[in-house]
């Protein structure tokens, strides 16, 4: 992970995350690692919302999530993403979830994605967004 | 209210749909108007995902949602809709969350819709779900 | 509105937050409203979370949401809450969400809250929080 | 999985669960396989709201989901449940999600659990819990 490009986003955890464990709800933490790719397609100049208007999709094909530590209500928390794996056709993230104060890590995932075109088809990840994710 | 046409749908809260108030999150309830009247819609012949693949869609304006009695995790509620008002661009719902079991009730609430089309105007409610809507 | 105290908190929508209309949910903006009102609480020295641990909860008895335009996936808003009134029971916020670059006005609402222990029972809002909320 | 006690529960994908993509956003499958286990626990005897009331919690240590094909609002889904894997300490589930009208496999998923109790320690799975999900 040492020679990745790593981007960071941080937030507070939201009270309507919260579960009656009184934690942070586990399904939470899989639209923060989307906020977490969200941020580095961002700061990568390969915003997604540009990609979707260009008429592609990075189709979410599977996550992997371990839960270490809980994160609570009112915590801010990091999110640090990365580009674990970049192939014609396929994308893998890499995620470090880590409370923002104590440096403690919470979770780690994956997620991987294929591209796919408005009408469904997998397609190769057009040059130019494979160029700017692949830096 | 009694003489409307009432349509009800019964599911149990969600674990994810707890906080750790230790109770269901008020956002929740809103999710279930929307499954009432997804519900109603339905029953009525206007399903409304037909209503969207004709080219319209029927935009919320407002919500006004008042909350009584709480629902646990595990809980069976119904969801009672119906709709309380009908003008040629202008939806309301009205909507009443009891507990399932015991017929208490949690949640009493109201949404208000504006037909546009795809295009993010504001248009009539065509004549075809009007009708359907109006039994 | 000129006179009251406003506290601003400013954030992306999510891609989770949206829906198949490619917009912002309308559910969102309640839980939008719960951060606003959260970042409220905590610059005003009255960390709900504090709230809780000290044994009483604001429960929500009501919300009242009117959608004017919609937020879009990545747009950067802002949530503007203020109280809206005090009493010694009852506590209502305030809300303006706009688009944080543009300034358009995107949402209106409001949020009754009264105070409860945890056991359930209404209770007077402690004397501590309501000169912190009051300010 | 020919031999494993599986349990279903079908309901329809929901407006709010979809995004912009147009399709079940793939967080809330997450929340569907919760759903699949407490349905599964409940039937079983062991319904998870009493392991709570008995101060045990199966805390999320992991989770993992394939995503095959999309789900969109309105259609109705089964998920199916059934025990991986049970030691002392450790609970696995496994999961299927299909589209409960035309049997399309839309998700393949596990999650791992521990038994914890109120105080966050790690501890055995009672008895009295085991003998009922090793059934």
């Amino acid at each position: 992970m040492n020679d990745k490009h790593i981007v960071e986003t941080t937030f507070r955890a939201r009270y309507a995350e919260t579960d009656q464990q009184q934690i942070v709800h586990h399904a939470s933490y899989v639209v923060w690692m989307e906020e977490g790719r969200s941020e580095f397609m961002r700061q990568s100049g390969a915003d997604y919302a540009d990609v979707e208007r260009g008429g592609h999709y990075f189709a979410v094909t599977g996550i992997q999530v371990r839960y270490l530590t809980s994160a609570h209500y009112g915590e801010r928390v990091t999110v640090r993403t990365w580009v674990e794996d970049l192939k014609s056709r396929l994308l893998t993230f890499g995620y470090e979830i880590v409370n923002a104060d104590s440096g403690l890590l919470l979770v780690t995932g994956e997620s991987e994605h294929v591209c796919i075109t408005r009408e469904g088809q997998v397609t190769r990840i057009p040059e130019q967004w494979r160029k700017l994710l692949g830096q």
